[in-house]
C-alpha cells in the first residue's frame, strides 16, 4: 500500500497500458495522469516533432473515453488521427513515443498494426462517421457486443463525407456514438448561450427515461402522440433550440466543456447507454495548458523540434510551398484573373501571403477538395484563373470534379499540387505517389514538374500564361536540392552519355545527377535526361537517347502503376524502338511508410547508389533482365 | 394579328425559341405551352428513350425560369442534367429534339458546345452549387451584370458535395439562387404543415423590406440590435420552425408549389432580387401530367423506347446487371456475412432483387459514394464481406477513399462495378472508361473483367470467396454477346494461332474473335487471348504468344493513359521481349460522345472491322509503324 502510494505519488502516467488502467484511477489520480500526459506530451514532442495542440487540446476528452469504452474491445475510430497521441500513450505505447513519426518507430497516426486499440487507418478527413456506421452494423449484424466511437473534429466536419456519414448514421438508427471535438468554429449559433439549459436539461438521466416512456406509452395512442408531439415540438423549439444535428435526426449532447473530466465522462456514458446515433459535442481548446501553444494554435499544430520551455521552433529551411506562394503574389499582381483557392491548407501550401496581399480574389473553403474543384470549374468558365494549391494526396478526393467539371469542358485551372513525392515523417496516408498516375488520365491534363525552386515559379507561369484546358504543377514537400537551374521544357539534357540512359523528374533528378557521378567514377557514361513536362509527352529525346544507348532506367518517386516509365517504354514499342534493358524505378504499390524522405528513399531503392547500382547492373547484362 | 393568333392557336411551342420568347406570353399562352411541352416530351421521348419522369415534373419550373431569367446570358446550372428537356426545348432546340441521345443528336444533358445556354456539363450529382458559386464569384469580381442558378434536386442533395458548397455559398454572401427541386424524399421535417405560414410571410415582399431596413437602422444601434435580435430569433423559433438551409445561413423561401407557374416566378424572382445566396424550395411530383409515369416514376426515370398513350415499354434484354443481382442473391444465401451496398442505384445495378429478399442486409446510401466506401471499409474491418454496386464512372468520387479507407489495411471490399466500358446514349459524363487505370492505381486491387454471364457468376464468387483485399469485378451496359462460355483465369487462349497475339477483355472479346475471322478469311492466323484478371497480372500466356508470333495487338474499351495495353508492353521490355511490332487500340483520353455502343466503337475504331484492318496492317509491316 505504501509501494502503491509511491508510485502514484512519483507518476501515474507509467503505471497506464490500457483502457482498462484509466478505469482504476480515483478522481485525484485522473487530474495527476492529465497533467502528467500533458507534460510529457509537450517534451516528447519538442524532441521529435508532430502534432502538439491538437493533441494538448484533448487531453482529458481521450481520458474520459477510457474511462468509458475499452478500446481493446470497443471500436474507436478517429478522423485525420493527429489527435491520437494520448490514446497512444494510454494504451501501450509511452515507451516507444519518443520513436514517433521517427523511420522504424511509432506512426503519428493511428495504425491498426502497432495496437489493436487503434481502430482503423486515419490521416484524411471526414471519413471516421462512415466508418464507424460501417462498424456499428456489422456489430449489430454478427450479434456481437462493442460499442463504436468516431472521433471527429470541427474542421473534418466542413468535409462533405462526414455530413454524408452523419446523414447516414442518423437514418441508420445504430447504435454509435460521434464526439465532435470542437476547438475552433461555431459550428452551430447554438453553441454558448440559452443552450446551457439545454445541455443540463437533456444531460439529466430522467430526461432519457422520461423519453423512452414517453415514446412506449403513446405507442399506443396514435392521435394523443400525434397531438402531445406536435406540443412537444412546440415546447422544444421554444425552450430548446434546434440544430443541424438534431435536424439531421441525431441526438444531440452537448455542449460538454471539454476540459471538465468529470462532464465528459458523465456525458459520454449518457450518450453510450441512449443506444442511437447520439453526438456528443465538445467544446476544446487547441494547445490547452501550454501556453505558447494556446496562444498561437496554428503555428503549433504540427510542428518540428522546439524548445519545450519556451516554444521556439528550431529553423525551418525554405521550402517549394514558401517559394509558391512568392510567385504566386507575383503573377497575381500583373492579371487580377488570378484566384487562389485552398482547402483548409492555407499556411500549409503557402498561399497564406495571398489571403493578405488580395483578400477578395482568396477562398479558403474548408476541408472541400471536391467542391474546390468544382468552383475553382465554375470560375475558370467565367473567365478567372483560379489556381488551387492542395497537397497531392489530399486531391485524390478531387479525382471525379477533375474529370467531370474541369476536364471535359477544357477548363483552365492551374492545379499545384505540393507535397507530391514522399512527405516523410506523416507516412502512407500523405505520400503524393499516386498523382502522376491519376492526374495521366484525366483528359487534357498538363502536367509539369519542377525540379527545383527557379523553375517552379517558370512553370507556374508557363502553367498559368501559356497553357489551355487544366494544368497540374507538381513539386515535393522541402526545398531544393543541388539542381537550381531552370529549364521549362517537356525533356532537357542534363548530362551527356552514351552507355545508358537516365530519366527522372522533380527534386528527385538530384538522385540521378549523383547516380550519374558514381556511374563515371565507375567508366559507364550515362546521359541524364530531366522530364520538365510529364504529360503529354511524346519522350522524343528520350527516344533518341535510348537509339543511341540501347538501355533505359527511369527513376521516379511514384506508385508503378501509371508511372512515366510505363509511358516511355510503351511509347518506345510503338514506334519500334528496340530497348536492349530497361528498368524502372519507382514505388511499386505506393505504399510507403514513414521516416526522413532520404530514408524512404534508400529503403525504396531511389537513392543515388541504388540508381547506379541498378544502372552499372543494367549495363553489365544488358540481355534477359529480371 | 388573326395570323398570330392562329399561330397562338396551333402552337405555342413553336414560337418559342429563347427565354425571352417565354417573357412575352400572357398568361393562357403559358398554361398552354406547359401542356404542349409535357405532350411534345412524351410522345419524343417515346421515339428516343430518355428521361421522362424527371422532365414532366418540371415543365412549370423551368418554364418560370425562363420568365425570370435570360439564360443566354444568366447562367442556370443543371445538377445531374438529365431534367434539362425542356430548357433545351425552349432554347431552340426543339426541331432537334428528334435526334435526343442519339449518335450526331443532341445530347440528353447539358452540353455548352451545344448552345450559350447551356451554362456548364452536368452527368454527374450534387456538384452544381459549388459550380454556381465559383461562376457567382467571378461575376462579381469582373464587375458583371448577370444572374447565377444552381437547379439540383433532392436526391443529388444526399451527396456530400452538395453540402460543400451549401455551406460554401452561404458563407459566401454572393448572390445566387438555388433552386431545390424536391420531388420525392422529405428533406425537413417542416416541409408542408405549419411552414404554409413561413411560406407566405417569407414571400411577401414587405417581410424584406422590413427585414433590410431593420438591419440598417440596427447596425447603428449594436446593444439595441442583440437584445431585439434575441426576441427576434425566441419569436422566428416560436413561429417559423428553422431547417437546415437557415441553419448553414442560406436565406431560405419555400415550400412552393412547383406546378403553379404564377407562384413559382414569384418566388423566384423574389429570390432574385434578394441578392443573397438563396434557397427555393419547389415541391414537384415526378411524371405530372403523364398517368404511368406519375403512378411509377421510378419505372419511367430513364426509359427506352415506349408507347406514348399506354406507357407499355419495349422489352429489354437480360443484362449483366440483372444477372449480378441473381448471383449476389444466391452467394448472400449461402454466405451470411455478404452485404450489399448501393448508392441510390438499386435498380440499375439490378440488386433491387437483394434488397427485397436480405433487406437487414442492404443499404442504400443515397447519392453518396465516397461514404458507400468508407462505410464498405468499415464493415470489412469488423468481419462482413460488403459489396458495393456502383456505376463506373461515379466510382470516380471513391478514389481517395478506396486508396486510403480499403486499400492500406487490404480490407476485402467487393466492388461490382457496372456500365464500365461505353455506355451509349448518356455519353461522355457516363462512359466507364477511367476505372482500369485508376482501380489499377490502388494498392492490391484486384480487378476481374468477365465478358460473360456465367463468367459475372463465377468471378463474382471468385472474388467473395478467394481473393483477400479490395477487388473489383467491372462489367458492361447491356447483355453479353456471342461468347457465353466461363474462364476464370488470369489470361486464356480463346482461338489459337501464329502470325499476331491479339489480347482483349470483357464483352470486347467478340469483337477480337470476330476480328480474328476476318483475319483468317485473309490468311492471317491470329492468337485471340482474354485476360480475365486485369492487375495483378504478369501476362505470362500474352508474352508467350508475342514471343511466337512478334506482334501485339491489345483492343480495350478504356482511355490510353494506365489501359492494360501499356502494361503488358512494360512486361514485355522489362523481361527483355521483343516486339516487332504493336498497336493499342483503346479510347485515347477516354472523351466520348453519345450514341449506341456499336456506333461509337466503329467511331473509335474498336469494331471487329478495324480491329482486323490494324492488325492486318501491323501483319503486313511488321518495322517501324506509327
Amino acid at each position: 500500500m505504501a509501494l502503491r502510494f509511491g508510485v502514484y505519488f512519483l507518476s501515474v502516467i507509467e503505471r497506464i497500458n490500457s483502457s482498462k488502467d484509466v478505469k482504476e484511477l480515483n478522481r485525484d489520480e485522473l487530474e495527476l495522469l492529465c497533467s502528467e500526459l500533458r507534460e510529457f506530451e509537450i517534451n516528447s514532442i519538442a524532441k521529435t516533432g508532430g502534432h502538439l495542440a491538437s493533441n494538448l487540446g484533448t487531453v482529458e476528452l481521450t481520458v474520459a473515453l477510457h474511462r468509458v469504452y475499452d478500446t481493446s474491445v470497443d471500436r474507436l475510430v478517429f478522423d485525420v488521427g493527429h489527435q491520437c497521441y494520448t490514446h497512444k500513450i494510454i494504451t501501450g505505447r509511452r515507451d516507444r513515443f519518443s520513436t514517433l513519426r521517427q523511420y522504424g518507430g511509432i506512426s503519428g497516426f493511428p495504425k491498426p498494426y502497432e495496437a489493436v486499440d487503434d481502430a482503423f487507418i486515419a490521416g484524411h478527413a471526414s471519413n471516421s462517421v462512415s466508418v464507424a456506421l460501417g462498424m456499428a452494423r456489422a456489430r449489430t449484424l454478427n450479434g456481437d457486443k462493442y460499442d463504436v466511437v468516431a472521433f471527429i473534429g470541427d474542421g473534418a466536419l466542413t468535409g462533405g463525407l462526414a455530413y454524408e456519414g452523419l446523414c447516414n448514421a442518423a437514418a441508420s438508427g445504430e447504435p454509435m456514438v460521434i464526439i465532435l471535438n470542437d476547438n475552433n468554429m461555431s459550428i452551430s449559433e447554438n453553441v454558448g448561450g440559452t443552450s446551457k439549459l439545454l445541455q443540463m436539461m437533456r444531460m439529466r438521466p430522467g430526461y432519457i427515461s422520461f423519453k423512452k416512456w414517453y415514446r412506449g406509452v403513446m405507442k399506443q395512442a396514435p392521435v394523443l402522440y400525434k397531438l402531445s408531439h406536435k406540443f412537444k415540438e412546440w415546447l422544444k423549439s421554444w425552450m430548446l433550440p434546434d440544430n443541424i444535428f438534431s435536424e439531421m435526426g441525431l441526438e444531440y449532447l452537448g455542449p460538454i466543456d471539454g476540459h471538465d473530466l468529470y462532464s465528459l465522462e458523465k456525458a459520454i456514458r449518457l450518450a453510450r447507454d441512449m443506444q442511437a446515433p447520439v453526438l456528443v459535442h465538445v467544446l476544446t481548446r487547441k494547445g490547452k495548458g501550454c501556453d505558447y501553444a494556446e496562444t498561437h494554435p496554428d503555428k503549433y499544430h504540427g510542428v518540428g523540434c522546439f524548445d519545450a520551455s519556451t516554444g521556439v521552433l528550431s529553423s525551418v529551411e525554405t521550402s517549394f510551398s514558401d517559394k509558391l506562394g512568392d510567385y504566386l503574389c507575383r503573377y497575381a499582381e500583373d492579371d487580377r484573373r488570378i484566384v487562389a483557392i485552398t482547402a483548409a491548407m492555407a499556411g500549409g501550401t503557402g498561399i497564406e501571403c495571398f489571403s493578405v496581399k488580395y483578400p477578395d480574389r482568396f477562398f479558403d473553403t474548408g476541408i472541400t477538395e471536391g467542391n474546390a474543384v468544382s468552383m475553382a470549374a465554375g470560375m475558370a468558365k467565367q473567365g478567372l484563373i483560379p489556381v488551387f494549391a492542395v497537397y497531392s494526396s489530399f486531391l485524390q478526393r478531387s479525382y471525379d470534379m477533375l474529370i467531370h467539371d474541369v476536364s471535359l469542358q477544357r477548363l483552365h485551372v492551374v492545379f499545384c499540387v505540393d507535397r507530391a513525392g514522399l512527405v516523410g515523417s506523416d507516412g502512407e496516408t500523405h505520400h503524393g505517389v499516386f498523382d502522376v498516375s491519376f492526374l495521366s488520365s484525366v483528359p487534357g491534363m498538363t502536367i509539369l514538374a519542377p525540379a527545383s525552386f527557379q523553375e517552379l515559379g517558370d512553370m507556374l507561369g508557363y502553367a498559368l500564361h501559356d497553357i489551355d484546358g487544366p494544368v497540374a504543377v507538381r513539386y515535393p514537400r522541402g526545398g531544393e536540392g543541388a539542381y537550381t537551374a531552370s529549364l521549362v521544357a517537356p525533356e532537357s539534357e542534363l548530362r551527356s552519355g552514351e552507355d545508358i540512359t537516365l530519366v527522372s523528374y522533380g527534386t528527385l533528378i538530384n538522385q540521378a545527377l549523383e547516380a550519374a557521378d558514381i556511374l563515371a567514377s565507375l567508366g559507364i557514361s550515362a546521359q541524364v535526361l530531366k522530364l520538365g513536362v510529364l504529360s503529354p509527352n511524346d519522350f522524343s529525346i528520350c527516344l533518341q537517347s535510348v537509339r543511341k544507348t540501347g538501355r533505359l532506367l527511369v527513376a521516379e518517386e511514384v506508385c508503378s502503376s501509371g508511372c512515366v516509365g510505363t509511358k516511355i517504354v510503351t511509347e518506345a514499342a510503338l514506334k519500334g524502338i528496340e530497348l536492349k534493358a530497361v528498368r524502372l524505378l519507382n514505388l511499386g504499390d505506393g505504399i510507403v511508410c514513414h521516416g526522413t524522405v532520404s530514408e524512404l528513399l534508400h529503403e525504396k531503392g531511389l537513392d543515388a547508389e541504388a540508381i547506379a547500382r541498378e544502372a552499372r547492373e543494367l549495363c553489365g547484362s544488358c540481355v534477359e533482365l529480371r
